[in-house]
């Protein structure tokens, strides 16, 4: 039907997330019309990709064995802001706000499995040698979210350290109106005085 | 932030259609998690897109100079179906149905254009230099489809061959509570004797 090499570049784009068969062959389609220059930047980007690895200390993505902010060292020492995945340290360094360490936990907490996974040692190695003064769960707001912030809170209690998580409210922009009760809920318990 | 050859799959993965830079990220991290075997095929499939040309009989997809389907001679030679794109014959072919030959236009007809790119005059060649006794219109039924098909109908008077268009009607499995009035006119219009 067509050629085995552009029906296998659209195996490829189906098997990525949120793309499915059809959406793979537009995909591979507008490719082709590409010209060569831009396809052959594109594969050698693709390729590089595996000469990046997991920073050792933060386990987010790094080109040796530290990531950028690992490397950092004006970066402040003494937080931590635990996160799920690499990208959510993209989101929260986009704020321009946040200055300290990151931790990738590669997960949430999933109760009856080991979560071995999980850089939970890792952390908790970090908090002991590193000088740690506070550690900000900032995991997602969801049930999973708030199992594994409970998780680590335990598992952290041992160590003088302080444990914060991200503040829920409205989203800026947002619409009370249309604004689920929970959320509703933690804007009017977590309301703050104007000063 | 991150290191630059994440940033700039990034960037290729962005510049997709239909693929967001929220979308792109998630891409490019589902893929930094694959194994390097995986990832080495999916950047060589990519490559050899290159060594991919259009068809010189009928515009579509092909290793060498002809496509698969121009090359096989089993293949009815009296009848062009012609498409706006590569995807619709693979469509087509899905169906089993159509036995006979194609003609890639590489887009609809656009007035107050040159439609210089349309591979309108390879057709008119075609017809006149080969056997053809029907050419099927499938393009798409939308506005610039049947515009198109009219102007490719009004090209076509002069040569002694049959011209149709596919059947428009209720899409099987559909709901005809919910199908527009124009695709019902057309269902009512068509309507077949029940044998």
């Amino acid at each position: 039907m067509y050629p085995k090499s552009f029906k296998k570049l659209i195996d490829h784009f189906a098997s990525l997330p949120s793309v499915g068969p059809k959406m793979a062959e537009r995909l591979v389609l507008f490719l082709f019309k590409q010209d060569s220059a831009k396809l052959k930047d594109f594969s050698e980007s693709l390729a590089d990709l595996k000469n990046l690895h997991t920073c050792q200390k933060c386990f987010n993505i790094a080109e040796g064995t530290l990531c950028e902010i690992c490397k950092n060292k004006q970066r402040e020492q003494k937080t931590i802001c635990v996160v799920e995945d690499p990208l959510d340290i993209i989101s929260i360094e986009k704020t321009g706000i946040y200055k300290g360490l990151y931790h990738v936990l590669g997960g949430v907490v999933l109760f009856g499995n080991g979560n071995q996974d999980l850089k939970i040692k890792e952390l908790l190695k970090r908090v002991e040698e590193e000088k740690v003064e506070e550690i900000i769960l900032a995991v997602n707001p969801t049930t999973e979210g708030d199992a594994t912030a409970l998780y680590l809170k335990s598992k952290l209690k041992d160590f003088n350290v302080k444990i914060t998580r991200l503040a829920r409210g409205l989203s800026t922009g947002g619409d009370i109106e249309y604004a689920d009760e929970i959320t509703l809920s933690s804007a009017l318990t977590n309301r703050r005085e104007i000063t």
